[in-house]
């Protein structure tokens, strides 16, 4: 069986810069490749869900990015590949026109998959030969290339999740590829509590600091707080208690939307998760596999994470607590042994004795905050159309931080801001325990 | 470009029986893989609509009918290629089990069409051994093959219908196939009423006459009065009279579900009309085309065609009277020159002077009547499983008769029921009206 | 407690004509008041499902149709009570102008029930002074007082449908009123077959004869085979064996339509039932009471009825069968003893030794038919705006006949064809058998 | 005409204590009867929408808080006056018990009015019993009769909201009674901005500072940079003008989600509003009156406040930019000059010359922030079923300040926090500016 990892570049570099531009292109677009290789021409023309694209279309709409952001627009020669995909690829951009409807996007058998991959090499073509162009393109053409890269590693992230979604909705539990064989420790290592100190931390990224979204800046001052956070991700088998104590049938345990979301959706257990005669089985990119009591528990909304927090005697963290206590405990890079998509690991491991204190922070699951998504104080959009990148998703959608086993290595930083709305689930979301000091 | 119409057998023998059984099954379902030809992995994934299935779905059904009712049951050694395919291919057959949720076969992207024709081959290579068994099968066999394979002639016919819907849906607006050149005339030929005979009808098909669906049984008597049924369909022309009289603006014209169905979707035209700078379009399975005077009207629900009838000062036949008004002027069987699949047309044609005096009684569209689909007196469905082929669908449905344009010629009669709700437009559905005496 | 029976006219003269008009007018405008008077302004308020209306509505709806249809028409000094009510109490009359959506009639606070019982007086006293006037009226006047008062008879009946409904949804269960206490006997009557000779009969009601619903005629012939006719209705001690044997699990019984609803409503029994501790009880106009064996079983939906005569073996008659066989059996003209709204017993009855061999077939509760509502051959709508009366609600509803207990008696006929879409359950709907002989 | 303001308290102690507990009490139930008697038993007994109550229901859930929390916990020999009642007029407290399904309130005719009433009265004096007890109550049933108090002055605010949206449902647009009449300025008095230093301010109510609600607290210091706020709410006419340059037509101007809502429902101005041939119209609380320039627009959405402040190049404050500024102009008392509901204006008043810098920042319209509803730090709901009250709630919803012309002036504070879901617009919401320094 193919297997994603002979393609996967293991640059162990979390949280770096890209390399130069036409290396970053060409490893960014042959990634993006590689992650549909294992997929079949009617896998990648699935949508599962409207919340979910089919990889066909990812592997469109990232090109029609280049296409529409940068060759239509600085270079005077270029001719579109198709005048329809202007149309067909646009995802939310409503400063570039229409949109085909995002539920519909699975109905599309044409353009095919193999048309998809040529217009993918021919946007290729041209965008390299504009990045060789002799005398270079303006800061605004570098400043785009660089955030269409920063967009298609999004995109690999989200590949995996809809695949996933989509083969865990057909009975016979296709596996996306087999998964690297990892030795599996019995039980999880104990809970300990990290105390973090309070003051005036420093939130946000910095303007001169390298690339980050919109949405990450300004730096800002914050006023936090002493408070407590678990070395570790909350695990399978701590889940399973609470499943056990009947979590799901307890009203006080959840805020009031989210009982809504038990009782509208006959939520029992995590995304995932099913129960048979011989106890749970979990669904995974490899298939399905039993529960395992150390693995951290994957496809929790930001209501399980809470009603969770809560039966604990605990809470969610803040996004600025976890943003002030990575950056105290941890440093401001991440963790160069953090299990991102580069390691080909395809799944959150057990957590390990680490090089940071806190353990998992990068990578393995993304991690759910308290904090709904807000403009920091000052932000601005970007100028122009990719202004709609961020800002006019800022309502009922909360905070993730942290990566996960999809994010790449070159994707993530310390400051990187993930979103989902509260009910979400498809997401490669975990729970990390916060206290009051 | 790959011709449909090669495969297609033309055997010119509407409403005739099927050849021996032997070759009559090779060629069935040759024909049923020469439909899916044109098209590829990712055009037989999709699924437009859950009332439509995908072409993928339609290929593996058509085979697990085979393999459920005849190799499971008469072939003691036979082993299911899948067992998963016992629930995923089974429509909706309760004696039978579990069924997939039919909105959800779309998502079924594994099997994958290469396995499904594998799936096919497997099964043919058994029931083509099966019916050359030594000695003959029993009575019960012969009829079940019969039965499949005239089932397996509905999915053709809906394999079409389902291809164009998916098709359609596409802004590309891309082509099945090209269609063959045809001579069209201005305008439609003069609508003529042909007077019809009251008095006592015999309606429906004898047990002893060959191979029918139980709905179309017992053979009965039924009253009628005299009444005249114009010699021909409905067109393209005459519907668009309809519209710029502002038939589709006028609640007096509409049974009140039908105005509720106007509103609710905004019908302005046929399915498949719209409108342009430059007057109409029509798309078809060779393609968007201009509006054409004398071509015969299709998809219309049951309430536009209630409504045109109505505009027209005339209203739509019984199905006793349409059947009774066909013996008596085309007769028994089917006219020789009719439209159905084997002409490979894959459109209806103008009416033409014709051998029949009710031109277009066979073929070319199905005809909308006035009656709701319910059982014939003394109706018994078949016993078994099989009995649950049309018995349960007996409510808030409308007959159609004569076949259309994507019908094998063998698979029509004059006692042939056709049904659909009363808001369905993607059938390949037109209209004759019918006026008292 | 006020009792309705003190205002009932016990007229014991089923399906006679209304007397002359002026006593007919006084008397129904009386009796929909009586209906009204057991009644709190908050009851006559509420709108418990989209399908019925509030109390307070088919007050004021019933006088509109004399202020739009007579007093505005014939009368040119007639000012209208408020012109505001043209709108908010037209039902359906799409000629008459714009409607005020039927799903919001509960929302109307205003007028007052007292303002509506106003706006009766005000219509009341200028129709009674058109009915003397001298000279008398013209023909069409005295046909549209005709059709308004069984028009406001109709609306009697839905009266009682409507506030059961109402006050069903309330946990205090409250009764409409104390029923009249009547003698039950522990066990049904047998079931006997009644045998109805075939042949060609005369269904429907001829011009000539009294006033009828245009949906009555014309009167023509049906060719009808012998079969049988159970001499009473199905009871409640029937119907729970069919739910003990499973009934409401077996989709082998029902139609697929009628599956789907007893899916996604999760019906277990008819409406009004309910299961507790100590065994069932059904919810009457007199409150909740015990199952009881002689009672007709009422509250059917259509797929119900149809179940259960496919689970007893049996069928449902078409509704010329129905007619036909009322017609040989019981006579022309409804049964002197029967059980409809004058004798304010406000509930079905056990079937006892009647005057009649088909017992029940007037009165007690409505019989579903087989039969679709479709047309008779000839149709013809009322003309004018009186013309959507019946004619556009011809499609996916299935006509019930004989009456029941909530019908005035001088507005049943043997030719009276109710009907309502094969889900609903809310009007007394019960079922009678019928066989192939 | 009955006139509320006969009735209503002119306390004129905008955010002070209630006075001793008997009075409070007296004049709290006393004020809630004041608010329904212009009301008819029909204008209690709707439900316009799930969202809203009926007036009955109001009445009751009031006194079923003193019923369930005081009466039965803390009185041994206390009867419930009616069982059913626990259920029928619980809200959603879970710890209580079962609920009837807040939709359908408007349902139960049954008790009547005129029950409710008494129901209330019997309340009344078991609890004024219990407030006169020799000796003295608890401490803990002090806290719960003054939460009930204050419990009580919120739903006289929602009464008003939700008898307003039941009158506008009505084509017959009547008013709640005739508002008083008042002098408005032809134009808005000009916009100014107040500057506001920044620094560290402490935000929230104090433990020991009388009553707030838990959501208030705790108080807690918060790090906020220098900004502006404009002195008055935006008005009728500046709305107008977002109106007339396409707001509602321009993507670029909303969140994704608000976006969403204006297609979804058709959004072309706030709620209320309606054009007519000779210009707009805004129906109130004394029905419906001309668009008035100077008028503080009221009834936006989140998404229309937050739409309007990006296209007039300005923003919405937090809710901790909001009390800190009002803290540092206007002080920590409510300004006595507030437009509460003590004022009887029942409607939001023209800005004018005010005793405080921030003009309208209590009373008048509830302000919107852009801060999602959420705990504040060490945030710990109250013990028991009142742990409810709040806590739960803090998902998808946003923050308002200030309190409005229904809000009682005994109720309002300047730590209070309202809350709202991004798309609700029945409330009494308006918009004041803000921008960075």
């Amino acid at each position: 069986m193919y297997d994603v990892r002979s393609v996967l570049t293991p640059t162990r570099e979390a949280g770096r810069a890209l390399p130069a531009a036409t290396q970053a292109f060409e490893q960014v677009r042959k990634t993006t490749l590689a992650l549909a290789r294992p997929l079949s021409a009617e896998d990648c023309q699935v949508q599962s869900m409207p919340d979910a694209s089919p990889v066909k279309w990812h592997l469109a709409h990232t090109t029609w990015f280049f296409e529409t952001f940068l060759l239509e627009r600085f270079d005077p020669a270029y001719t579109p590949c198709n005048p329809h995909f202007r149309v067909l690829f646009n995802s939310y951009y409503n400063a570039v026109g229409d949109k085909h409807p995002r539920p519909q996007r699975g109905l599309l058998s044409r353009p095919s998959l193999d048309e998809v991959l040529a217009y993918r090499r021919h946007v290729d073509e041209h965008m390299l030969a504009a990045l060789s162009l002799q005398g270079g393109q303006s800061r605004e053409f570098e400043a785009l290339v660089e955030l269409g890269l920063h967009h298609e590693q999004q995109h690999q992230e989200l590949i995996l999740m809809d695949v996933k979604h989509m083969l865990s909705c057909n009975p016979l539990q296709p596996a996306y590829q087999a998964l690297p064989s990892v030795a599996w420790p019995d039980v999880p290592a104990p809970l300990r509590w990290i105390d973090v100190a309070g003051g005036i931390g420093v939130i946000g990224h910095p303007d001169e600091a390298g690339f980050a979204f919109d949405n990450e800046g300004p730096a800002h001052q914050a006023l936090l707080r002493p408070f407590q956070l678990a070395q570790r991700l909350v695990t399978e088998a701590e889940f399973l208690a609470f499943i056990q104590d009947g979590g799901y049938q307890r009203p006080e345990l959840w805020l009031s939307l989210g009982w809504d979301s038990v009782n509208a959706n006959r939520w029992r257990a995590p995304l995932y998760w099913s129960e048979g005669q011989d106890g749970w089985t979990v669904f995974t990119l490899g298939g399905p596999r039993r529960l395992r009591a150390a693995a951290p528990v994957a496809h929790l909304s930001y209501f399980e994470a809470d009603a969770y927090a809560r039966w604990a005697g605990a809470r969610l963290p803040t996004e600025a607590e976890w943003e002030h206590a990575v950056r105290q405990h941890n440093g401001p890079t991440p963790s160069p042994d953090a299990n991102l998509l580069d390691t080909g690991m395809l799944q959150p491991l057990a957590a390990h004795a680490s090089s940071s204190p806190l353990a998992q922070a990068t990578g393995d699951l993304w991690e759910w905050t308290s904090s709904s998504y807000s403009p920091y104080p000052g932000f601005r959009p970007w100028p122009g159309a990719v202004g709609e990148y961020n800002g006019k998703f800022m309502c009922n959608q909360y905070v993730l931080r942290g990566g996960c086993f999809a994010t790449p290595a070159s994707h993530i930083r310390v400051t990187y801001r993930n979103f989902f709305a509260p009910e979400a689930r498809w997401q490669f979301s975990g729970l990390r325990l916060a206290r009051d000091a």
